[in-house]
């Protein structure tokens, strides 16, 4: 077998074989394979596709190109989550607890925020004290004592993802639906999991702008779960607004905290309660409809904060501030944002409002830059609310004054206000499952 | 400017602009352009296609990007020629002679072989003392005193070309048709041309099996042609069979002595006369029924000939071999091999002839391999004629005797004989000029 050959049947349009990709795979991260006949691959697979289950070989071939999580010590049916990112996605923080609490293990690993997007593990470091830099060891050990941990990933997982993605990223051969289900679904697969619910994004804060091409990039990743063995639910859910009011590190631990308390505005609310509704279901806790009941009972009975505060203590975090906000580290500096006219939110850039937020502090520019864990925004007002000249549309924190100017200035860029009122969008689009895709707008 | 952005453009389906195309020429060349951006650049081009004046301004961009030959201090027109290669044809010999006895100045740069086609370097070296490797300074001279020269490169011409095709032929990008167009025309542009004839083959022993898709890369190069200012005719010539009887170095420099003889087959000498005939008319010197006439008339006198016997004095060979081929070295063991069968030759594999040739020793497997220059065959035998079983097809040459078994194996494989007769096929197929195509067939 030859790279050349691999290269040439699919600049032709053929599917490659399990054998074609085990090949190309296993010699591309052990190196034998140079970038640039990768490359030429990852153009051709961009531009020719691929079929649903040669996409399943390949992801296969790519979660056992490192080593493998192994969550057979934990008891049951492991169910994963993986969102496509957005702005003031925390939903991680409350879904995990909601589920731990009804007697499901969750072994999450997470990543960290770069450019508009925040990351989970950045956010559970804005608790004081809290480590996601666990061994494999005590990671599986807390989960069995606590029943959830959210750590950063442990061992070589996937490095032949890791290998095409920074390629794919210098080659202008990210935007494939292949190569993404594929590189999402490899990493899930190599965490260990049984069973995956996705939460696939789309409007103008997610890499997806429609839901149309969400669904797509869904169902390409429910087809590689059944191709390997690993039933894949996923929601489209919107992400054309912010999720919830709250943008930036300790500022999106609160809201999470809301969540778990039922004080949460009710789209991310209802988003976390949908997502643990249906890992419920994929772990077999009954139907979809007795799987919301159960999330709903977890909130309401306090069990699902009550697990967050335990698992933020095993991983070494102070659980006080999550029952008391005012003991986070609070920004010195903060400023209110006001609207410059009368009339309604018509739309939101929401990649926007996540650069401003940046701006401010909470994220990063490079892989090395600190993060103000304070910095963020708190939204008065999102699409759809009427606004008046002068009233306040969001309030503006970070450690440093002089980003208050910049982040203000960004903001105002996001709002786009005007005399009419926007129709109401849903929070949710659709259920994609193996059955097909069910609308739920 | 970004790479990124560029492959992008192209794989989006865009034209590049020649900004772009400068950017990348310049900087691949330099290095600061990774292979491996190179090569998804590569297949988008192969898989998205270039319009005509794009591959026109790939094409100017590759032939700035090394040394180019400056041919203003010969007076008149410089027309090049050029053949995309084929079994046999030793067409460069005849005809740069017929051409600079009309007075037409001709400074030619030509290649060596690699695989089943030989290179005309290769066979003028078979003429003992001769030498190809002459700088350009003597080898301006020789063209001003004796009005011909045929010599390797000099100089670092075109060295995108040379990078980027060892990228491709790597990459399975080789086959497409704006980068082989391009990188054909870009040497010619360097070596320093007024006007271009090319004659592009097509069939069993030629790239391009089919006349229509050789009518396609003629397009394609006389469009560049346009594009750039260097008028192109372009010939699509049968190379369905080999080119002539003979095939091997010093074999087909004494068939090329007798197109100038008149004594050769008909496809080589009609072959070599029209091609002569194109060239003379992008000089200048009238009609092409005029420059046909010219060119018969300088074959007929005997004028062509003795002006390559004095390009082959004036370059160190010994002309007395080519009025006296028993003056050639001489190979110590041949071998006739015979029909298996009555019947007609309906079709040969024309490659195949030139892998047996490559494996009496008359070419070479590997860039440095040696030649056997009595090594060849002469063809008895072609498509079209009559065998009877013990018929002599054709006689094989070697140094080297245990070679004769295999060039005969090889040989045999290559003919294919029938009790039908198979239609006739002409020389000619099309003539290509930018008012279009012109079939000759």
């Amino acid at each position: 077998m030859r790279m050349y050959d691999i290269i040439e049947h699919k600049r032709d349009g053929h599917e490659l074989t399990p054998e074609e990709l085990n090949y190309f795979v296993s010699r591309y991260v052990d190196g034998t394979i140079p970038e640039y006949q990768a490359s030429a691959l990852a153009m051709a697979i961009f531009l020719k596709g691929m079929t649903a289950r040669e996409t399943g070989w390949l992801t296969w071939e790519m979660a056992c190109s490192g080593e493998m999580m192994d969550l057979s010590s934990l008891p049951g049916i492991k169910v994963d989550k993986h969102s496509t990112g957005g702005v003031g996605d925390k939903t991680t923080l409350a879904v995990v607890p909601i589920v731990a609490s009804c007697g499901i293990p969750v072994a999450k690993m997470s990543g960290r925020g770069l450019g508009h997007t925040g990351g989970t593990l950045d956010k559970l470091e804005s608790i004081p004290g809290m480590s996601v830099s666990i061994d494999r060891e005590r990671f599986l050990q807390i989960v069995r004592e606590v029943g959830c941990a959210v750590v950063g990933q442990t061992g070589n997982l996937v490095p032949a993802d890791k290998k095409l993605y920074a390629l794919r990223d210098v080659t202008a051969t990210v935007d494939s639906i292949p190569l993404i289900a594929s590189s999402i679904m490899s990493k899930k697969i190599a965490a260990g999991c049984d069973a995956i619910v996705l939460d696939v994004k789309c409007g103008s804060g997610a890499f997806m702008k429609t839901a149309d091409q969400a669904t797509k990039l869904a169902e390409a990743m429910v087809a590689i779960g059944e191709e390997v063995g690993r039933t894949t639910v996923a929601l489209i859910t919107d992400m054309d607004r912010p999720l919830g009011n709250k943008v930036g590190n300790s500022l999106e631990v609160m809201e999470a905290c809301q969540v778990l308390q039922g004080t949460a505005p009710a789209d991310i609310s209802d988003t976390c309660l949908e997502l643990a509704a249906n890992m419920l279901q994929l772990a077999g806790r009954g139907s979809l409809a007795e799987c919301r009941e159960l999330a709903r009972a977890q909130v309401a009975s306090g069990a699902a904060f009550e697990r967050l505060c335990r698992m933020v203590e095993a991983q070494g975090g102070d659980s006080r501030v999550l029952r008391d906000f005012s003991r986070f580290p609070q920004a010195p500096c903060k400023r209110e944002v006001r609207a410059p006219r009368d009339g309604f939110v018509f739309s939101m850039q929401t990649e926007q409002v996540g650069i401003a937020s940046a701006a401010l502090g909470a994220g990063r520019e490079t892989i090395d830059a600190t993060i103000d864990y304070t910095a963020g925004i708190d939204l008065a007002r999102k699409t759809g609310d009427p606004v008046h000249k002068g009233d306040v549309l969001a309030t503006l924190y970070s450690s440093n004054k002089d980003r208050l100017d910049d982040g203000e200035h960004l903001l105002l860029e996001a709002y786009d206000i005007q005399d009419e009122q926007p129709l109401p969008v849903p929070h949710f689009f659709a259920r994609v499952t193996a059955a097909g895709v069910e609308p739920l707008a």
